[in-house]
């Protein structure tokens, strides 16, 4: 089990706040110690911060909780790993660039017999040996292969939805996916959204005593989507997602969503236990 | 003009010496103030660090100046703009998944009249406006369609300097590239380099106060090579690289080396002068 963040906004919006209780979850008050790693967008630029250790003490993780880097599009991910060992070319999100784009990628959940489909001389291979990566890399060879690039934006999505409904009957598959432009979570099994909007208000992190003022730092027409594993806050209205649920953000609104059947996984136990180091560990 | 660092080593070795001194020349003893990007490998996974400002005002390049990320391979970019406005997309060094490896990529120069060819579908495409990322996509495009990706290392890097003397014939053309494994450098009118194996000695930075005792902080079978587009310390023996001369590194030793003819062009002029922004600059 990892956890996930997700961010869309109208206008550039730091993580700080939210990423600094969702960094007490990889060691703190949650297990995920195998790494972490932030995708910021600003504009078509992407930046990324990846660590294979652990978040709560990690001082690239701690700069980010104070230093506001401002993005349209965000996303995040702490790890507990269960495939794949604990280093660097494993630590999500994934990045690719798909037509002149960069797409990332985060998932949470376990597929543990999938194979990738065989494919002729496939454009996107994984670096690393999760079967995150390599979903990630099938979904976007089958993007390109079908033609689906080509489509409207709603039509596209409806495409990565069937992908992720495949995914999602194999396996525990809460992903967050990105373009840059619109933000893209399907629930599988556990994923919590909100949207902050004007009249704001003060907001307590569930995972540390930080609160913030959202009307001291946000404008009235700012809109601001968050997409999580769980609730990170304790004291607003948290959407709690259904499994086979999915949603598109694009500017922090809701632009599209809808609901699929998917059967329900029991979450994959982590390949090793809190505290200890898997013996795989490729700490450098 | 930009300022290029890479650097090979047989064990996991930090850059923070390196990296104090090369980032005082964005924005501080140099004018690069457009954007600096560091990448590390680690095994076959890479970390990197992307910014749009100035590296001497940034505090992320502050956080990498003390705390040391180790690394078999790094290279790192300090900008000052002359095709492509000041925004991330434009920061080098510029990254790419080929065959299941990162690639990475970094420039310093100017193609003024370089115009991509013409390639049906082609698989890498850039993201931001300049000369020096559609070189690299058009140079990873070009090993792919040639089939020399099957090739022997050294064979392999023979075609990459065919390619570098053919961009080098039409502009500025000094480069840092790897997959993780080798540094290959091309000096098309300056870079320098050096190896420093046992005995080790202290070394002291040209562009700030900092010196370092390498006895210290390594053991004796430790062989590490820096590359640069000039010499970052006073105190030591750098080579200066011809142009046309090319080197590849591998764990620290130089594996591969020769000297090809290219023409020698002027240094393009900044897109602004020095202290001014851009009116193009995309500051998010």
């Amino acid at each position: 089990m990892c956890e996930l963040l997700g961010m869309s906004a109208n206008v550039p919006t730091d993580l700080c706040f939210s990423f600094a209780g969702l960094r007490q979850r990889g060691g703190g008050t949650g297990p995920h110690r195998d790494g972490w790693g932030v995708v910021f967008y600003e504009g078509v630029g992407v930046r990324a911060f990846h660590d294979p250790g652990a978040s709560v003490s990690s001082e690239v993780a701690q700069l980010l909780e104070r230093y506001p880097i401002k993005s349209t599009v965000a996303m995040c991910h702490i790890r507990q790993a269960n495939v794949g060992s604990v280093a660097l070319e494993n630590t999500h999100p994934f990045i690719r660039e798909l037509n002149g784009r960069y797409w990332s990628f985060a998932h949470n959940g376990q597929l543990p017999d999938y194979r990738s489909p065989q494919r002729e001389d496939p454009r996107y291979r994984p670096v690393g040996q999760t079967d995150s990566e390599a979903l990630f890399c099938d979904l976007l060879n089958s993007l390109l292969q079908s033609g689906a690039l080509a489509l409207s934006q709603s039509a596209l999505i409806d495409v990565i939805v069937a992908h992720c409904k495949a995914f999602a009957e194999q396996g525990v598959f809460n992903v967050i996916l990105s373009n840059g432009d619109w933000l893209f979570s399907f629930c599988s099994t556990k994923l919590a959204a909100i949207t902050r909007r004007a009249p704001f208000r003060p907001a307590t992190l569930r995972d540390c005593e930080i609160e913030v003022d959202f009307k001291a730092e946000t404008s009235p027409s700012d809109v601001v989507s968050v997409v999580a594993t769980s609730p990170l806050t304790y004291d607003e209205g948290w959407q709690i997602m259904q499994p086979g649920e999915w949603r598109v953000w694009d500017a922090g609104e809701l632009v599209q969503q809808g609901r699929v059947d998917v059967p329900v996984f029991a979450h994959p136990k982590p390949a090793h236990k809190k505290g200890q180091t898997p013996s795989d560990a490729l700490r450098v």
